[in-house]
């Protein structure tokens, strides 16, 4: 049971698969107690109506967002609204005294003509600069005192967590990057479509998508952070027909003099204090090692003939990718320890 | 973090799908402390060597099964072996000063002679009747200061569930009944036989052992102790191609007078203080709920043409088919809040 | 190559998948030259945009349902069209000289009432009694000449070929019959629902609709016709996930003096002459077996405690249980012979 | 039927997955007559024993492998034995004057020093010249009149369908390719073994093997005759949760001046004649287009920013990676349409 004093916090657009999620964490988190679920479809309805396996986790009725409402009952508020639509709702949260952790696109990149290019007009630019790309094993920094947190898309999370610390340490080439993820399903949300219907995707495969992914500007900003620009990286996406997961090969090509222990060095000292960052060395770990929690795994081969380094990754979307590093970044922000509310064993078998 | 004062325990068998679920619930069960894992194949390595995923969770070592041992570490054991070799083991760790949770069929019949009509002889008839049959939800005055306890097998659990209610409230004939189920992989256990191949299972469904699955006399005894032997079941498994989970379809005729008025005022007068069942009246549930939790839910639909009542059971069978149920069991054995380590939301979507 | 004198056939309603599927068996039909392909929302597309995999099976465009236009290029139609969408246009097909295989539902009930109940106001009954219900194994004698098929649905394809041979030879009890049947999720067609999205479906399983789903009528019919109304059955369609594939386990119980031996005989004598029915014995067939083909699979056993036959058929719902049967009964219409284009191997693994 | 002077073969190692695949398709096939199976496991059985999917396709007894024995039965033998197990059969067969086309690798390095690294010392060596590899786009002109063909590997086929094309038309660097494959579990036949368990499968994906896979050499080999050996190639396989079918994302650099056009013009040229290689252009094609057929699709995009092209194949790794292209070699072998025996559209959905 949350204590009286703990944070009270809502979420905004609890529905959605991200929503739901969020609402599965909060549920067993001591430090936070949810006091709002907001939905504009399902309005009137218990949560755990639309939701059954949310019945005793959360007793709930779903409200149409009003962001002053949200603000009479809510400290903090975890927005997962669509892509563009969340952008003036966030601001005015803030505007009503709200912290937010944000987990649409709409605060990722802080070029609003980046953002425009994919998105649209953006309603608050002058919100892209505030915003603190919650990155966490990478941005804990900046996130105590935050009011708004950019929590980052699911692909750009697995790819820079196996790319910025070979970038940071100088180990590989700059430009010929390769990173090919393979994504469940749920990466696309709860979108009733005719491609993600059962019959079409179970038993196949498919990249999707190439060169113009909106993931495609925010992996290839974190990376310009390090390089200036002067990188190429080529990013391909693909659907697998399992519901929860991305697991996503790298491939760099090591400068002179980089050797496979020096990689292993590099990664295990980045790494060795972060919880939920979880070093397999040439183990190549597996994508059930990480369902159901906020972990990411990392393992590695060299492909001697070519000089390659093949980094892979493993995330759950919904977790590391979603929820689950939005309230990590949620106990960053408000000085709780980092793990409460995470500490879960992956669903295997 | 366990407290110095929390109750050791063993799990027997660590590395086989129910064990690793045990250790899974054990490392956040706030009264209980793992201090030893068994294996005989993988005896030497770390246990999160044989499963990544529990690393973080568990970081001991195997050891092969040795009841001292265990006695002079643990408290409490949970015997997970296969049917057969669990009895003589349990009798070992029982007169070393160990209470026992035992996952085998070992235990679930009472009578000596049905039992070697399935298993063989059995090594220590005489602890067959000490053993408490521990269906927690109809076994709940027996279960503290119990030594052994025999925790029911998972289509028993799913199917018992349904029907015994019924059968005391004498809702239904006792003549003609029918339990259909279906059940995901992980029910056969890790057994590497060409027919549980992926390629093997994957896209495709059977039913199996039809008048002669194990599971049958574990079922027909439960109802037998109501009817006096009245009676006539058929129970019918099938395997979906899924991991987890066993959904059973049951079907019995109402005796003149029952409409779904009774059916529901008896179900929700059984269920209704119970943590780990969920009444969902006559709205049928889905597998899916409860995947990852101890919960069972039930629903139940009268087929007015032929006076027949459909009840319908979920529950996962690593969670309250096995490993789940056992943790319950475990602490009501030893005086704890039945739910502890138990509150979990099943992995939706 | 068809020959130039070979039968000109349509398909109305291409795109969804049972269209999809008849266009795949006349792609290597002999006897028949596929000459229309309709569809509402995708014409002015070419069939093979809509559906790569058809690309080089056909490469005809897809044009509006104009009954008099299809009479211009087809001899007979297919219509696949919705239920209640499909009655109109088969009579107007019918009036311009086109011989029908209907797969909707619209005459498979030849009691106007009864449809009523189930669909809405019949638009032509004066038709339902002319249409012959195409089970083909029970229904060879009326097709030849036949202007209108009523093609079976899937549930009651499975449910009756199990159940047929027993009633007529007398071998059961015609009360507390079940039909307990697993269904694959194309049995809903291409439905674009959130119920039937990839991530709602997989590692799932439900029941639905007990006790009124739009099948029980036909089934119940079919059995009516042979107890006159003196029997009783319950039907419980169930959802599994994996694209295609009905199963169906039907419980009976034997009248006295009815043996394992006499089921045998009556099973094989009845359908040891049937290319499409594989007689398997007291071997339960999977349902892989048959998926891909127009073939059913049957297989029974007896539980001996209480006297309960089961029987187990397993069919393809887009094959027997819908585009298969309805070449197979185009065939014996046409005087062609019956398995033509029908040869399939299962795709196992 | 098979005319009475179809070509006699004979399919050796008839029960894992590719021989059982090699029967369904000679089911089918006009010009071939099915006289012997074998098996050493299940000598003694029906092949419709072991696989009841057969039945009806193939009403052969399993016998042991005696390569005379063959020879009195067969004109032609489909050799699907495991790697090294294969060589000395096959040179037996070739003694007796019995044509093969070998779907083990023990044919398919021309070096047997290379052979030797990943393989052990080769029984054989002298036949390694003599051998076609049977690619059969790239292979036709040597197949009539071969003695032995070298069925390509699985992933080899999907790779180098796509890459040879360019390699040929001097598009791009040679340099730095990588080619990201994906392949159900079937690639790894019907190895009784706990990794490829359903249990362990379903609802994971993982790379494996990077850097020394036996199929590295073969991929390495046929891009080294282009190259001349100054190329650099990484290929990482990675394991898909479902059964059939190879997705390979290429990639490479353009050369200066190579443009969208001028891939989309070689890749139309090179193939537009094929009947088993569909070029799908910038529609990039999903792996169940192809799924229970001999086809290969093509689709590639350009990523602008990193002047890489990624080119995508989709093969079944049963179908065109195993025994459709065997067929389709044992037709040009024979001087029959290569079509033969090969006119499939893929199950979908």
């Amino acid at each position: 049971m949350p204590a009286p004093d703990s944070i009270r916090v809502a979420v905004v657009g609890a529905t959605g698969y991200v929503g739901a999620e969020l609402v599965g964490y909060l549920a067993g988190h001591p430090g936070a107690r949810l006091t709002a679920v907001t939905s504009e479809q399902s309005a009137g309805k218990l949560l755990a109506d639309v939701h059954p396996f949310l019945q005793g986790a959360c007793d709930l009725g779903l409200v149409p967002f009003e962001p002053k409402a949200v603000a009479g009952e809510a400290d903090v508020a975890f927005t997962a609204l669509p892509h563009g639509a969340s952008a003036a709702g966030v601001a005015a949260l803030l505007d009503a005294g709200v912290e937010v952790v944000d987990l649409s696109a709409d605060f990722r990149l802080s070029d609003p003509e980046e953002y425009a290019r994919w998105y649209g007009t953006h309603p608050v630019p002058a919100l892209l600069n505030e915003a603190v790309y919650g990155l966490t094993e990478f941005a804990r920094a900046a996130l105590p005192g935050a009011r708004l947190v950019a929590n980052p898309g699911c692909y750009p999370t697995g790819a820079l967590l196996g790319l910025l610390p070979l970038l940071d340490a100088g180990h590989i080439e700059t430009h010929g990057i390769v990173v090919d993820s393979k994504s469940g399903v749920t990466g696309a949300g709860r979108t009733v479509a005719a491609e993600y219907l059962f019959a079409e995707i179970s038993d196949s495969f498919r990249a999707y998508k190439v060169g113009n992914h909106r993931h495609a500007p925010e992996i290839d900003g974190n990376v310009r952070a390090r390089t200036g620009g002067d990188h190429s990286l080529t990013f391909v996406p693909h659907l697998l027909p399992i519901k929860r997961g991305i697991l996503s090969t790298i491939y760099t090509r090591l400068r002179p003099g980089v050797d496979l222990a020096a990689v292993e060095q590099t990664f295990r000292a980045r790494y060795e204090q972060e919880r939920f960052v979880r070093v397999c060395g040439t183990r190549l770990p597996e994508l059930r090692e990480v369902v159901g929690t906020n972990d990411c795994a990392i393992g590695w081969a060299v492909d001697g003939g070519s000089n390659t380094l093949v980094t892979v990754t493993v995330i759950d979307n919904l977790g590391k990718g979603a929820a689950g590093q939005a309230i990590q970044n949620f106990n960053v922000m408000q000085g709780l320890p980092e793990s409460t509310g995470l500490e879960r064993v992956a669903l295997v078998p």
